[in-house]
């Protein structure tokens, strides 16, 4: 049924007037409130939220504050939900929408470009010139949910079309939340040009990113791919996601020859970079062949010596990324749907939505191993 | 007339049996000597030189010697011929060829790849994986000329057909010389994508490939064009060859904030960073937007602390350009023909070939505001 | 001023309740008519229409109802006003709007894609999926002015801030209604790669776009750029755009054989194909090289035979543009404000825009030889 | 050990001077005759021929003359060897080649380039401008197997380096014939972009290509992937290949409509022809979306009447290719090795050498349902 605003809604998904919403306060301070549920606007929909998983940046995000918030004044006890890593159920469709129906199960990427700068009509929305401009009399439309808007540790949440995915019945709502990182392995393989299908590919890191980074690019069709890392329980599962080798760096002088023993001493046709040191970049220019490519999917948190005469002599070209642009959750969604890989193999740990500080202490520290940590609203 | 080995001379443009050349003894010590004219094999000619540039890299290779013969022992007291930015006129065709006519006028680029690696066959022949593989038993066919094998400063010498590039009757000899660093500013920005036409570029840095830049994005539309630098003659000539800005960092208290009052808080489409500083490129990464593209075009000699995470924060992706690959040199000459900018206002003096050391000289020490000097085997 | 819902306006430009508008009644007849000055969204401003160019599109409208209107049943007599290639100055702005200013001079692009589909997300927004979808239910935010929307044969229209590109004080209006052609050469030679400095191009059919498509072909550095068709005084009007060679294929025995005759044996490197007959299309196949690229910028109005074994046997690729997609008006109009190709060579009458019909029937029977015609509603 | 030329032989493959070969005489006659081995030069290796495919094309050439001979006088009693889909075992190494080894299996690439020419420092060497130019005084070095130099119906080939392809140890040599089959497929989604992840495939016709395509783009992640056909034995080969969906055109009122219905009215994302009949051009053309690509892998052999007004109104592209350009082959290995896909689901007989006409006549009459029929020296 359309309502006079134009939005439609069905008896099957009865919606509430106020939900369920964690709120930051004070640094790393988060209380369980309410909030009014929000109502699409044209091109959006509102889902309801089935599952959230926990990403290192909204580690940082409860500690730090939001860095878009920042710019508008102190970013704490702003009412602020965070979380950007969800997945759900559509319960009502904003004017005009039939590209998705009530009660489709969908996933969701974080970012809503603004439509109208140069960026986002490249589909860089990841990189909108608009970026965080989207409160008071500045709204470009720009959305970043749980970085410049409210993100998904609460019952329901608006979002645009653009940032829908469709999940398929056999998948569960865990695997379904892990998109979004599997998306931004496949955003750094897509600008690296994508046709990695027999090159070699080494992934530095085995976080959530990395893993997927391996994944990502074996299901294109690389090889061989290595995974570098310096714990053997991750190193594993990368194995499992299709890594033709593993290299614990504890265990080698040097982990570069240790990569050109393998794929010879002109060294990997790809990095991809996800550890974030100082020294993983320097290794990446010095593992990478003439005119190879490097994408930084992480990166230290403060400037570092790079050996860039080595990268400028060798025509080595460096991509730092942002997120999951260019469509890249479809395309690993692609893949995810045909069980080409197995994304769960990195979500380790469940929890109810109201035991989320729980589930961020184990996000945390790391406890019993934790990797994915995934927060549900219906157990 | 074709000889037995399929070598095809004129009785117009005879060829000696030997040949002045410049000689690399000890380091900073060049001999004028005696050499055989070589003799063009397969999908080769032979060219007599008529006129070539001296670039910085010369000056470095005289120095310390080329980087490739240093693969193979002590670079100096080798009968090594450097020098790689020359033009002349073609002598003899080797075997087959027909593509280039006794007589004509050609400029040359310095690379030929092997023709058969991954790189060479994607045009990036500058980043040929087998480099400096060109001696004994190892000759994969990759010639640099003036850096892995005999270069310019002589009166002739052989080159694959790959890296010729035709000579309008009405450009002078001098300006020929210059096609080669023209050719270099075109790849890069062929590699940011090249459809720069009314977008912002920022060139960094004066020097000949940065003035040539700013000649090249222009011509290719770009607008607006801003040139940094510390010499007033240097930007002078910077706005003759199309820059629609240029500041002077002295006069600058913050150059980045220099930058954005011209072309918005969003800062610059493009950077092309020909300085080769350490606070060169962070300016760079500064004052570009997101998504924006870097290219360095030159390079500082050791690592430098970098900023790379507002570099991927922002999405921002970094080019070290070698050289002039991708068939960049055709398209710089086809501005150059249509006279759409003057490279030779970057040129400042000429010597005869005999007079290469005092030539030398004045490009080493800047003499009378030297940029381009060149030498000349007839005067 | 900002009144109460978020539109700006100024007391300098004000702006009255209703405006003239032209208005399509039954096939050909077009009634001066009077209708609401429209307002501005978020993402839009209303543009006071200055001038707008004719285009052969524009007749074929007028004459066989618009297509998109089709589908939604009889096209004629329904207050439907025509016209699509127009400038203007802007009289308001949308809410939150602050990339224009009021009394700015902009030329307008005529499709804003729906934003959403995977069209629109990699800029092909002309190929928009929701094409015309933009009535009643189904409004998907695409708008193609002057085919699915209000056009420009009046006083006012609103356009989103994407279709709006800034013209420069020392521009003419006049010219700048041509922006949108040149685009369309613009978005043409972009699809073939851009790259196109130094590499032959063969333009067939001196009509607007095909002379516009010399222009900008020139201005991007091609060289040779040939010029076929059937009228002198047309090719003569290339020559001044930059052509090096015209050819009229009247006075020519073969018109492959005339263009193989200037750029050799091989063929060309492009062709844009502006003639739309199945004669043109079929000795593009035979004139283009092996591996070269196609460009139809103009179609028959039927099916008609062509030589696809030739085509695929040479690896040649044909690319259908319709309209002026990723950005290309900005790049047109970044070489048209550096002046490096007069646009207004093609630019023959002006008429009041009372006057319409007068300057449709100039543009319909190319009488004094007209090729574009323009209304202003201020002369 | 090296010879005094250079080739490096070894014992473990000693090399006969004089091999049996399939000599082309009057058209379809071909008959087993003696050559001398060929030996390699530089860059090339010579390869002990182990098993090669039959090519729909092998049979027109054996018919009607190879198209590159038919240039240079009559084809037939040449002392012409057809055959191009070959593989063997490495036998003696050219000059310099330490690339790969004797002993080593490979699978080759029919063209070699010329190395020279702008589409081959494209790598696109299969349309080389020197195409066929490869004999007498205009030797540009081009080669393609079996087209325009002798071919692999014998016991011995020199190849180019450039041209081969490792073969893993568990890949048969009927396999290992069909890397060139699946590299075509492979260059034309290479050249439709390669990124068809999650997007919608129609491949029309399941030859040996068609089939493969359906292969390849599953691998790449597409989905669905519908294949078209007449014959419901070859449909069944394409669903175990990757096929999501198959139509029978015979058993469909329209084509069209059935693609429709599958993936939804606005069409395909791309479609790759390999029926080479007028409908199914214009089948495609009505089934892409707008934006659309379509590549043909196929062609009819006269011109054909081609709806060339919607495929310009939808902005559609097609690609016409030719062979397996863009290291495309490798890529198909890269998903080969790893058993992405069954290719020898397509192999169907295998022959002797000495049996070829046999082999041949299986082939062109299709009995038992033959696809791909491979003769082999060694059985």
């Amino acid at each position: 049924m359309r309502s006079a605003d134009g939005i439609e809604t069905s008896d099957e998904m009865p919606i509430p007037e106020r939900m369920k919403a964690w709120v930051l306060g004070d640094p790393d301070v988060l209380t369980l409130s309410e909030k009014p549920v929000p109502m699409p606007g044209r091109a959006e929909v509102l889902v309801r939220i089935d599952a959230v998983a926990i990403c290192a940046t909204d580690l940082e995000i409860i500690h730090y504050g939001s860095p878009a918030l920042i710019q508008g004044g102190p970013p704490f006890n702003k009412d602020f939900t965070p979380g950007h890593e969800y997945m759900g159920t559509i319960a009502a469709l904003g004017p005009g929408v039939d590209e998705y129906r009530i009660g489709e199960r969908v996933t969701v990427e974080i970012h809503a470009g603004c439509g109208q700068c140069k960026r986002c009509r490249q589909g860089m929305y990841t990189a909108c010139l608009n970026y965080g401009l989207n409160y008071g009399n500045v709204d470009k439309g720009h959305r970043a949910n749980g970085f410049t808007t409210d993100g998904g540790f609460c019952e329901y949440a608006v979002n645009n079309i653009n940032t829908l995915v469709s999940v398929p019945d056999d998948m569960s709502d865990e695997e379904a939340t892990l998109v979004v990182t599997a998306g931004t392995s496949m955003y750094g393989l897509t600008e690296l040009g994508g046709l990695v299908a027999g090159e070699s590919v080494v992934v530095t890191g085995p976080g959530p990113i990395g893993l997927l980074a391996v994944a990502v690019a074996k299901a294109l069709g690389a090889g061989p791919v290595i995974l570098t890392g310096t714990r053997d329980a991750r190193l594993e599962i990368g194995k499992k996601l299709g890594a033709d080798y593993v290299i614990n760096v504890r265990s080698e002088a040097n982990t570069v020859d240790a990569i050109k023993r393998i794929i010879g001493e002109k060294g990997a046709d790809y990095v991809i970079e996800c550890a974030g040191t100082e020294d993983a970049v320097n290794e990446a220019i010095q593992m990478i062949n003439r005119g190879g490519k490097i994408c930084l999917a992480a990166f230290p948190h403060d400037p570092v010596t790079v050996d860039l005469p080595n990268m400028v002599r060798n025509n080595v070209y460096i991509y730092g990324i942002r997120g999951e642009g260019k469509s890249a959750t479809h395309r690993a969604m692609g893949f995810m749907r045909e069980k080409r890989f197995d994304a769960s193999l990195i979500h380790t740990h469940t929890f109810a939505l109201d035991d989320l500080p729980t589930a961020l202490r184990y996000a945390r520290e790391r406890i019993e191993d934790a990797i994915k940590v995934v927060v549900k609203a219906q157990m």
